[in-house]
């Protein structure tokens, strides 16, 4: 896994007065601020046809796509690349044509641009309204998922936001010939060339100076392993959102009923491993435990799965299935693969406590039939997602009808779970008046 | 003025694994959490009794306070404090019933927590709702202002936040008085006394190690001087929102009225000037410059105001009025004080671009009688608020009618503009289902 570890812990050049890199990506973002005044007048017309203009740009390129990426995937199998990574790196006609349609999508979208929030006319006759406006210059720092730079054009773009883009050094290649594919388009359409840049020539060096750009970038958004997104929280002086790490849990009530919270269980652990929304950790009310958990174990290990289990749990193993003991590491990690911790609380207290203790605040899942059960489930629990007898793969933007999403927020400012068009804009108060002073 | 920079100079200490001033600012952080957890669930009922209680236990304790007060004024003038700040500093009986009356207003708004903010059925037929939560853990950073303490626990208790102060050493006996008035008040209405705690026995390090209290601190507020918010943000590694830094514009139009501009310009200078929404730089278009200049500069003189103008503003000073030469610094600077920059420019382009270079973001005002130019202003610059013929001085969460705010955020991350209520708050997911799964 890429991480910024090793430029962030040598962070001192950014504080010379003469870094080249620095200078080189606050020129960056000294266009991409200038460019970000000419998309946040663009019209909705204007943004949509030019999101179509990219993607039939992008489709016209993809053999030059392709040879790129292959660049890249070679690369990524001579160092060793885990066989997940490589399949995320990797690009295929069939996906650039996905790419592509994703951004159809997005011209499809309402644009948030304009929307008033609220307004009023004040007793002194001011008018006054609320707007939402475009953020301005929006960072994303990700990793080798080289379709992740054309969904993060696309959102900027259709929230009127421009772009600068830190891809990571695995999908280099790749990224390069996206980014020149779309500046082409853009200014195609008579928008500006600078609305979406790459800084991924500029090294670890140029994502720490883009950390620090305070002033020229609105928002910074790190998607990727737990390490880098930390980097960028405990790095940057910009403004951050967190998101996506998911340590969720499902929890199975005593009233649980063991033919929905199977599936329940099996989707939110296996439906998709690499994902954030998948599910981590299993917890078993103490009266559910020995009728539920040897089902659940059977079924988790015939899917595929390791079990990381208390003593309680391993106690109710099925012969033939292996229990690895739990330790707090199995409570506190994101596997993000065929890999679950379980555990027998002795109440529904007991489960909140341990969530509460573990969870890094993404979704958490309970299959009950008891009211009372479900009810401080969802009002005790501060996590991002509540599920009640639901899979927590739901927690999605395209699946909670937001359209597109940038990212999962798991913090509590500005946006959290899905972050959609919405969450890339600010807004701007604006008052009308004639000639009122304030007494 | 108060600043953290030593503080955060010399910030080693609380790297160290067993930084006592860390321990404890971490461990009040915990126990506020533990506290969030129980404010988070009481209902508007508790928590506007509550707010009633603190301030008649606030008037009840006058005495004790204002002795306090009196003690921290003392060193304050022997400390050379200036003038402006003992102000702010002093309480009297009368000032003491002013803040609990705000208490009495605040129980008097809505909740914020609870509100639906959107919801829908989705195809599958999970139903889908976004629900307005607490943030859990507020900080407030402030300086020298014993009210912001009464004003801050009020609004964290409204919006069910706990929260932690740290109110600066110059209003420490004050805050300390009134934090343990306001603890014993709450525990009295069944509500945690860890609900409002303050760290100012720990120091500047205790700032820091609250600034750095990840995963315990959900937001955190500074309000004071522009050392002490950059300070925070730079520093911090919780969020933080930044407020109040406010260099503000009055921009004087081809087409302006001089009788409305005039009025405009003396409120948002004069009116008050140590507030963030009043205006630090008057730009008059060269056209109307020789009319309205010559009457502004003597107003502005008559009011007591030292005016710093560029040569053509000096040239059209009338008699007896002295125009101090402007540098770059005037441009940038937040005089909080009867002074004010003066520039004269070749048009309306001229004045944006002079707001764009100079801003901190927080207002603008335009006087014009001219359509175009007023919704250009409004669209191409950006800033928190956009004032058309109106006062900078409305910038204001009393007078927006959001009811109190806790600070004017000048980022666009959360909120923009004054942070009431409802800007305490984040939003949770719920989706609740009958067994649904992903496929």
């Amino acid at each position: 896994m890429t991480t910024l570890t090793d430029a962030t812990t040598a962070s001192a050049p950014t504080d010379s007065p003469t870094d080249p890199v620095r200078d080189a990506v606050l020129d960056v973002a000294r266009r991409a601020k200038v460019a970000s005044r000419a998309l946040a007048m663009a019209t909705r017309a204007q943004k949509d046809s030019a999101l179509l203009a990219l993607a039939d740009a992008l489709v016209a390129a993809t053999d030059e796509i392709v040879a790129a990426n292959e660049v890249d995937v070679r690369r990524g199998r001579e160092n060793g690349t885990s066989v997940g990574l490589l399949d995320r790196l990797t690009l295929t006609p069939d996906r650039v044509e996905a790419i592509a349609a994703a951004l159809r999508e997005l011209a499809a979208l309402p644009d948030p641009v304009g929307e008033v929030v609220r307004g009023s006319t004040l007793p002194n006759g001011l008018r006054l309204r609320q707007v939402r406006v475009p953020m301005g210059v929006v960072g994303m720092i990700y990793e080798a998922r080289p379709n992740v730079t054309v969904d993060a054009a696309g959102l900027a773009l259709k929230s009127g936001n421009a772009v600068i883009l830190r891809g990571g050094s695995a999908a280099a290649t790749s990224n390069e010939v996206i980014v020149g594919v779309l500046s082409r388009a853009l200014v195609a359409q008579g928008l500006p060339a600078d609305a979406v840049q790459s800084i991924d020539a500029y090294g670890r060096e140029g994502a720490v100076a883009l950390m620090h750009a305070r002033g020229l970038v609105d928002l910074l958004v790190p998607r990727g392993g737990a390490d880098l997104i930390q980097t960028v929280v405990r790095e940057s002086t910009v403004p951050v959102v967190e998101t996506g790490v998911g340590n969720c849990h499902v929890y199975v009530d005593a009233s649980a009923d063991p033919a929905m919270a199977l599936p329940i269980l099996l989707n939110s652990k296996t439906q998709r491993t690499g994902v954030c929304n998948a599910a981590e950790t299993l917890l078993v009310h103490a009266d559910a435990a020995p009728a539920f958990l040897p089902l659940a174990l059977a079924a988790l290990a015939e899917a595929g799965v390791v079990v990381h289990g208390d003593a309680r749990t391993a106690a109710l193993a099925p012969a033939g299935v292996a229990v690895v003991p739990a330790t707090d590491d199995d409570w506190a990690r994101e596997y993000l693969a065929l890999e679950i911790a379980v555990g027998v609380v002795d109440d529904l207290d007991g489960a909140l406590e341990h969530i509460r203790t573990w969870t890094s605040g993404h979704t958490e899942a309970i299959v009950t039939r008891d009211l009372t059960s479900s009810e401080r489930f969802v009002a005790e629990l501060d996590s991002a997602a509540i599920m009640v007898n639901a899979s927590t793969r739901f927690t999605d933007g395209g699946q909670f009808g937001l359209g597109a999403e940038i990212g999962i927020s798991t913090q509590k400012l500005h946006a959290r779970g899905p972050m959609g068009l919405g969450e890339l804009t600010t807004t701007k108060w604006i008052v009308q008046g004639d000639g009122q002073i304030r007494s």
